[in-house]
């Protein structure tokens, strides 16, 4: 309806009937029930070659097959977070080419190659074992967006050896993604030792005065070391996105 | 400049150098960088009667003044909230119609009359004498906007009667405001009497487990009542302006 | 007991046994328990066409079922708030003129039919597809009172423009409620926009550092914007309630 | 051994091999290892015929039948809070002169009469129906210890005429029991009613920024009314057990 | 108005205009704004002799002595709690009989004397010497309304012995009041020694993880030990008056 | 390749191509990627006796069978902790000789004996019986690492004379752990009856203002004894690992 | 020492007394205390043209002179921030080539010229003009750090049109730091216009609920845009120089 | 009194008549207020050396000198903690062998030697300058109990290789305290490099989201390492007391 209106001053325009002055000042009038006109770049992120994001948390199988099936008819990759085995196995059964990864609980479809847009490395780090499924959540999401990653697991600050072996693929990276619960210290030792962006995660992993994650969240936040920027509690998607940002920027 | 781009295209268009629907097209790609046309009608306030309003906490003397001699040019009433004595007598050394009120901490300068535009009565309701600075603040700013105010103070939860008496005062109101510190109890009395919408206001009056509010505004949002809803601790400002709205909608 | 204590000086007074004085004198004096007589008017909501709601959560389908029946009996419509599926079926079995709205998880029954009875328009805004269960308990309560009500859903403000395409419907409301969980920002965008009263809904959709809802909460309360008040998290009903109060007022 | 020794020195003393100077200087010095001799009387509660209490959460139904045996050789009554039906079920095949409440989730067994020991009454008030559970623990729990209870259900603050109506009964008390959810209002209303001991028991009914019960305790804590103290979120047992002893001070 | 209305309508009974059945049917609709002829007690605390009370945190030393001079020409004793020693200064220059007690910072002025009233003793301990002051405050508060107050000082849990050796004192009050601050062990210890109505009292005594006080509250409300209730931070005036109310019953 | 780089250079000099002052330099000026000749030295603990500890919550028996037999192939003593029944049962169909303590939930391999290696007896007091499993764990805990322990269980604060009774015992201890839920006052009242370390542990024991242990776990951090530190909630495995090791210093 | 004992292995092999696997086995076991080998490259920062940063908070002036004066003397470039406008005089009294800049309250000497290292821009945005200070603190960072730094301020959401209208800046910057006390929406909002990576720097501006900050950053946290993380509360250094290293990455 | 009765009963078995058995009964059935015969053993901290402590903060410089001249006339060294400088001043005029350290603001008097009593070394760490007031207080606390102190400063986890260089060194301590605040992931790394007893400190250093030292503690907590416990936020002296003890133990 708002096109219509602006067509019948256009044609008034193109015949005459009002001048260029008039039609400036009309629009510069418009309030926002006009913006229709001024529509933001909606279809940036799939030329870019972004996957769709779904999350998958609290959708059924059959609303995430329906989302999904209404991507893929767009020629997108697709990447669902947050899906369990059982809701996976029932999606599969429609979309046959959806991939599952039971450790990062996300499951991907490439309709077309994903490549390698990044400048650098995005390396993941996990303190624990039990932080690894979001951990990998962000390694799918960043490598789904186009990075190149390496994940280095089980590096805690109480077992600092291991982490100090691999200080050389650490000064490689681009950007660091670093996951941690309980008291959320391997950020902190990890921006002293680095001079790079990190992007810190912390888990609900840990128990008691955890009051899951929010321990390991505030540690993260109160870093003694600079460059470090905090995402949410078990949020490796958004860490992987800003990661691979990061990367590619 | 997108004014300019604008003109020009336009301007082809009446030289019959292009069409209607190139124009269209052309308008509708326009990303956010164009929305200098989709401007926001940032005048509304003015042309409804409204004051210009000044959150003076924060604010020097000095700043005060200078922000409201700038709105004073445009010929609006302005409405100063949160400012001492000390600072009020420096801005006032200026500003000499600028009027004080030493208990809602509020100045004012009225360059034209306020006409009342409410349906109703907008009835301000404190618990203790405590809450009466905050009260005052809504009643003053519900009035600056236009709305007929009545004020009923001291009527706490733990002297019911006195409430009570004022039940047909309350009936009358088009909407209410209830400040209350301490427990936050008279929202939910208040609401069990009338069946009109309450804005609740938490006051930080108290000490211990009230948490600077904390318990107030707590329980004002678990109101056992409907037809209440809970604006910040100590925000009067806000409550007079919504129920100003309520009442004038 | 006590009206037998009233007819009993009543008669006194026709008999000419006591004078008018001492009637008005012992009924001033008369405590609490005398209330009896000053009952608040209960039939209110009803006369006015309000329904009777239940607020189901924790209660049996059993239980609801016969405060349902107490109330159908009374000729009035009833609206049953957080009902689950299966309870729904449970009490349908025995009222089948219930009708269950697996949405908004609420039961209603119409014994009479709802006359729009307010100014305007009650608009209803949900930030994410999550949010739409707790903005239609908002939505079903408001046209169970007699509202006229539309929805708005999927418009966060991480896709504005989606939002700003509505301006002009928003513009149109008397009162807008507005839902959203996560960062609860939705509100103080809407706020910026319109001069109209809003009810805020944060809901408790989110994880992590959303802590239930608080975060959206707390936004909601220090919204930026004016003209804003909330009511607690996943109070769909409440805000419903309040924004017909407010349309109707 | 402590007793031993303490043998051997009185038997010295009466043979004449020390003084009675040396023995008191010896007990004197002695430190807290011979406090055997010094015990608490912990008799007293069985004597003033008290029952004895079970806290029958997170204990097994073969746990709580042995406990209950144990004490039932005694001759004692006994009192089992928090447990569930097919717990007390399983407890009873035991136990048959149990006897088990589902609305106080309490289990009983009388072995003697339970002989009124109170002043007065202790009168317990609850806001909702969703409290009533919480108002029986204390209801059953006073009476077991020997006060004459009475019930005052479903008076919350949003329907004020229902508690005025019974102000009467409240004078009456010696102790009131307010049991409230959600806001936590009725204490203070109450408490401004009657110049009563208030033991005020704040329930986890409620939901969003209730925090189960964190809102309701914060509000009691707060109060504006005086004479009221407040117990743990869903603590029946304990506000019974308190005012039963006020009522037998 | 309510009176004239009311006394129309009995003249009309009197002159025999009228029924009593009509009288009885009107009366009985009255809304609230009929309250004026039900009036709370509020001269009860005055016949029983209880002083008035003013908070007088937040109010000047203008204000407290234009509120007490009200009270005083009413013949009433009078207790302000909260009042520094400056303020108290300047109350005393127009107020000479005031009593003005530094620890407490109480002000007190006995028109009459305090006749003792109470059953027992309210006996009050206070944990360690900073907690005195709201500990005084309790004791000022239950001397004032008549009871007999003994004190018992810092007989915290870290000494044992000292606590353990006014045993006897402690089995003679009626109702014990027990301040404390830091980890608000005391109430339990002495719940467990006792079978006496405990009115325990967090203090803000401590530092870093006392968090003003909710440390030791939150201990309180937590307590193993029956019989024990607890009011806000720092609420000596609270648990005073209770315990008199207590004692007095 | 570190170790090729510094093979070649010690190589260089065992040639007698460069010297020694020239690859002391070299080495100095090697940044951490080159720290895998400085290893830290994990098999301390091996050597020590000290048991391989597996944290059981959220692996599956696969998963701990997998890495205990890892372990055990090294010959160290194995100890999982948090392993309910059922998972215990998978384990030990394939490691048989693991032995399951129910109350403790830990799990055990002694493939060697251990021998007592403190200097005295780590003395475990628990409050109520509802803590005696985290107090077991921390019992296996530290009897696996080679200290003497005693229990003492049921010696809650609102009990005192069970705990007053056992003093010798308290004092012969080198070091004591105090577990404790609800309230939290027991280490508090044992750090003032014996000048020993004294590790305490809150428990998730209890319910409403509790918190799962945050009440008990402030209590403990504010107790005004000193002599006391604190661990997690619910951390019977750290508080023995530690006590052990103060045993053992 | 270490370095004797390495010089004397070393020695040993160029004898010919051992041989290079010998030593090779000896480094690879020396534990932690043979570090002095392997030190940190601390010299990075200063080689990179990185400035030295000093936290002023906490530190008196004389104090932050000598640890300037030690800097300068290195010939480096110096960032303090946190300083008020007093020490920052007195400071320069003795370095009066230090620059103080009063609304960020930064002091900078800059002994060479800072050149631009980034790929792009850091654009930083602020919500209000209270956010302007925390907002500057990070420009002045990134700009001692070699990044071009563009600001943006009082572009808050509840003024969309004034953000609207630098749609096209926004998506210029390669980074864009987001400032916002309050509800802290901005960064959502920013984030759903443009694919960059964004920091988001909660500050403690406003009042009651936003609980010095804590409603904005968990707001940040929670937001629905990805591309988002936060740092700690009024943190505007650790964003600006995160935002240099993006930039320069 | 009760020493009198005991003497009555003891000069009747010396005359025979009474005799033991019935001497024991009669102890046997003592209550509580008995128990001045079972002191706790006061004096032993004085007989071990351990110096009085007097906790400094609400106390005046009168109050403070007073206690101190009670303690000091006693023979015993005194330790008074967290005096400021003034106050300190004011003491020393009266008492002129007090000694103030400014840094941790304690104040001594040695009236006799401390002689070292712990078996090993009692090593001090601060993460930041900042931390230093706490952990001085901490060395002075346990110097004066009698234990060999070292202190390492300035070793936080972002600059990790300081921390590195002084393995040796922390391998010598009997017992570690670690003091750190913002994140406080010191304690964490020091106790996966070491396999002593560490008490961890929590300080308030830090801003925002630290809390006053929360998120240092919640971290602390968390720890992943096992050997750690923790004490309230700037507890210097109660770290410095417990390392004493474990390291005399």
């Amino acid at each position: 309806m708002n096109e219509d209106k602006l067509r019948e001053m256009l044609q008034a325009l193109q015949d005459g009937k009002t001048d260029v002055d008039a039609i400036v000042e009309n629009l510069r009038s418009w309030p926002y029930e006009d913006l229709g006109f001024a529509r933001v770049d909606h279809h940036r992120a799939l030329r870019r070659g972004f996957p769709e994001v779904i999350f998958g948390e609290g959708k059924s199988a059959d609303q995430i097959t329906k989302i999904m099936e209404a991507m893929l008819s767009q020629g997108t990759n697709v990447l669902v977070t947050r899906v369990d085995a059982a809701k996976a196995k029932d999606v599969q059964k429609k979309i046959n080419t959806a991939v599952y990864d039971d450790i990062s609980r996300t499951m991907t479809v490439r309709q077309h190659e994903v490549s390698e847009k990044g400048r650098g490395l995005v390396l993941i780090l996990a303190a624990g074992t039990s932080d690894i499924p979001v951990a990998e959540e962000a390694a799918v999401t960043a490598e789904m967006i186009g990075s190149r990653v390496e994940r280095l697991f089980d590096v805690g600050v109480a077992g600092l050896h291991r982490l100090l072996d691999h200080f050389h693929q650490m000064r490689e990276a681009s950007v660091l993604v670093v996951v941690a619960g309980m008291e959320g210290a391997l950020p902190s030792v990890v921006g002293g030792m680095v001079e790079k962006p990190i992007v810190a995660v912390p888990t609900s992993v840990g128990y008691g005065a955890s009051f899951k994650g929010l321990a390991a969240l505030m540690a993260m936040l109160n870093s003694c070391a600079p460059g470090i920027a905090v995402v949410n509690i078990d949020n490796g998607f958004g860490a992987g996105y800003l990661a691979a940002l990061i990367d590619q920027g």
